[in-house]
């Protein structure tokens, strides 16, 4: 993509309205600009590396076997109604009345819908276990909304939903979904803690909260000091595996959230207790049979009885995720994107756009990297050189190639690791060789 | 993908509430559920198809030089008040209220919005020609919601749109959708008419729609006979060349909408003239400076002079196409979906599965052909022989390999074409090598 064609609007200044570091960034860098409070519509930058985030969520819920569908935004408030549930979200619930008085709602989530098609298509054990995700917009009118994407309005959320025949078969299930967001939030360069927490509406009868430590992080957790130095390593492992043992040994260590630690309970001596920081970034429920016994979500059993379904809920805030990261991986100039989810993996500036030799060698760097599959974002732009090496900064691109009028003369250019910060001249030969192998 | 592990929920018997064949065949084999009146959950296999058209439209976009990025679905009513536009869409609008009593609504289209978001950020000519889409849901109340997905409430639209320095420059943009979108409908194997509309709502100085024919279309155009046999052929083009001869070309043959055509005045003598039932799928529009100027889009020109920009605004009803395509490409045994868009390459049908041949030589083909990257819907169920091969026909799968019991043990399998219904039976090895290459 060249820079002359592409929508990046970046900012000098930052603006007022951004009152956390991540939404400073993603509204310098030309990620996203505010439709209404905690509304934002997607800039051309912000959108990549929100569908790289939604990427990655996908496979994983399908490596892990789980079912892609897509219900929609609104849902008729009814559902909610019949279940005597549809004040579990208060005035965060966006209520809507459409020309025929029909009372509707933007879905904050969607236990009540999935039941719903769960009992409509599915009647025999047989078909257990049934395990569906979608990845769509949800909305909860926040009454103050803050912190750019992390605390929005409209937000994309991928959310699971499962269906098993007991107790036991639920938790293997659970299990599943446990181990897909511990190898999701590694892939994502994330250091996720699973921690026990309040259920909140979803209810349920166990739940997990997953969260990123963050200096600006909304949340606080209680946890075992040893945490923070320890990395979740993933080994190997099955899906069809018993699962238990791994999920067990993560969860030895204490972690809680501020409002579920109890103090006086704690089975953590003081000195070896922090209270930390972070951010809510996935929650995974088992929710027994709160959905799927007033609906009447039943199986035939083999024996010809029927039975109450078990289910679980499953939930990754995508959209949260882009500000989340952005939180745990910036410096002084800006951005540093993970390699996974770097919205181009290169950032190739022309100091000397009018320079024949600069403007040569950046073309034919430029095409051979798109030719070999790797995204680009060249600067082909008439701004300062000063500028232009600023902004590749603050939108954090893994690397940089500086082709300078100089250097352009001897196919010399200079590459840089925007995390690191290592910079080195070599040939344009080299630097091929690096970055397509 | 195995059956036994899919949700893909099909039907026997056609639900009352469908009244056009393409919303019976998608309720049928089992592509979606409906939530509310024109309000639509996508099931798994549906999801496949909206994904695969989504994506062809997305390449295209991208190819004729237009940026993605998302705005949300919520808009403030603000921008259409303001605008005296509030109350074009009438009450097929979904107005809301949000806790802090300010009015929103459920974006019909995004004029408003996209311009607001280019006069917040481009200033100068040198930033011209600006081309940004998005593809993102949105809400039209229609007061009779009907024929499935074709005139839905809630439905996937992509709408790009384009700011130019003049009028001019517009046509030129305007010209490069015209023939993005001929090609959009190439790939998904539509013959796609552009005809003479009305703007309605959306306005502007000239525009065109898209239809393709169908018996059971909603919409009714005029056309000069010798549209129904001539195929629509793209040559290479390149989308910097001059498109304005190939567009002639394409619209020197008289088609118009129903209200648009005017008896009196045609061109075109009675005789040569036919009246036929079609699907609307895009609409492109000039819209001049409707937007731009009551909104105050300008640039500075090279002479320093403020200029009120031209934009252009351009549709594909992404949603609408599914039940498009259906309705274009079916049979007496169901769906039979061109290879482009089909949800899976091919139907693996294990006839036998607790025979060990069958068993063995259906997952043979099942792992070669998921390594090869060929998507695959293997049916591992225990449905009686008639009903899966009947389930697969539904589907329409462009490729059906049937795995016997008798042949299976020969190494032997019977291959079959959806589309003409030729099958014959060939070494596994002969299979590998047809659909692998």
């Amino acid at each position: 993509m060249r820079v002359s064609s592409y929508f990046l609007p970046t900012l000098k200044n930052t603006p007022r309205e951004a009152d956390i570091l991540s939404h400073r960034l993603m509204l310098r860098a030309g990620m996203m600009q505010q439709s209404s409070a905690g509304i934002y519509s997607w800039l051309p930058l912000g959108l990549k590396v929100l569908k790289r985030i939604e990427q990655i969520v996908r496979e994983e819920q399908n490596a892990a076997g789980w079912n892609e569908m897509l219900m929609p935004t609104i849902q008729p408030a009814e559902l909610w109604y019949k279940n005597n549930c549809y004040n579990d979200y208060g005035r965060e619930m966006l209520c809507i009345t459409d020309r025929h008085k029909h009372n509707m709602l933007y879905g904050p989530t969607n236990e009540w819908q999935i039941t719903d098609i769960f009992r409509n298509h599915v009647h025999s054990y047989k078909k257990l276990p049934n395990r569906l995700y979608h990845i769509q917009w949800k909305f909860r009118d926040e009454v103050r909304p803050r912190f750019g994407v992390m605390r929005s309005r409209e937000f994309l959320m991928k959310d699971a939903y499962s269906f098993d025949i007991d107790k036991e078969a639920a938790k293997i299930t659970y299990n599943r979904q446990f181990m897909a967001y511990l190898r999701t939030f590694n892939r994502l360069g994330l250091k996720a803690i699973p921690v026990n927490a309040d259920s909140g509406p979803i209810g349920g009868e166990m739940n997990h909260e997953f969260v990123i430590l963050a200096d600006n992080g909304e949340s606080e957790i209680f946890c075992q000091k040893d945490w923070i130095d320890t990395e979740v390593t993933l080994d190997k492992f099955d899906y069809n595996d018993n699962l238990q043992p791994i999920v067990d040994c993560c969860l030895k260590r204490y972690a809680a959230t501020k409002t579920k630690h109890d103090p006086i309970n704690c089975p953590i001596e003081a000195d070896n207790l922090i209270n930390i920081r972070c951010i809510e970034v996935g929650h995974v429920f088992y929710l027994g049979t709160k959905y799927s016994e007033p609906m009447g979500a039943k199986v035939t059993c083999a024996d010809g009885r029927k039975k109450v379904v078990h289910m679980g809920s499953y939930g990754i805030g995508i959209s949260r995720l882009v500000g989340a990261i952005i939180e745990a991986c910036n410096d002084k100039n800006g951005i540093v994107w993970p390699e996974e989810i770097a919205p181009f993996h290169v950032g190739l500036i022309n100091l000397s756009v009018d320079d024949t030799n600069c403007h040569a060698t950046t073309e034919d760097i430029y095409a051979k990297l798109c030719s070999a599959g790797v995204e680009v974002l060249m600067d082909d732009s008439y701004y300062r050189s000063g500028a232009k090496l600023a902004i590749m900064d603050l939108i954090g691109l893994p690397w940089q190639i500086v082709v300078s009028p100089r250097g352009a003369v001897n196919k010399i250019v200079e590459i840089k690791n925007r995390k690191t910060g290592k910079h080195e001249e070599i040939s344009v030969e080299e630097v091929l060789t690096r970055l397509v192998g």
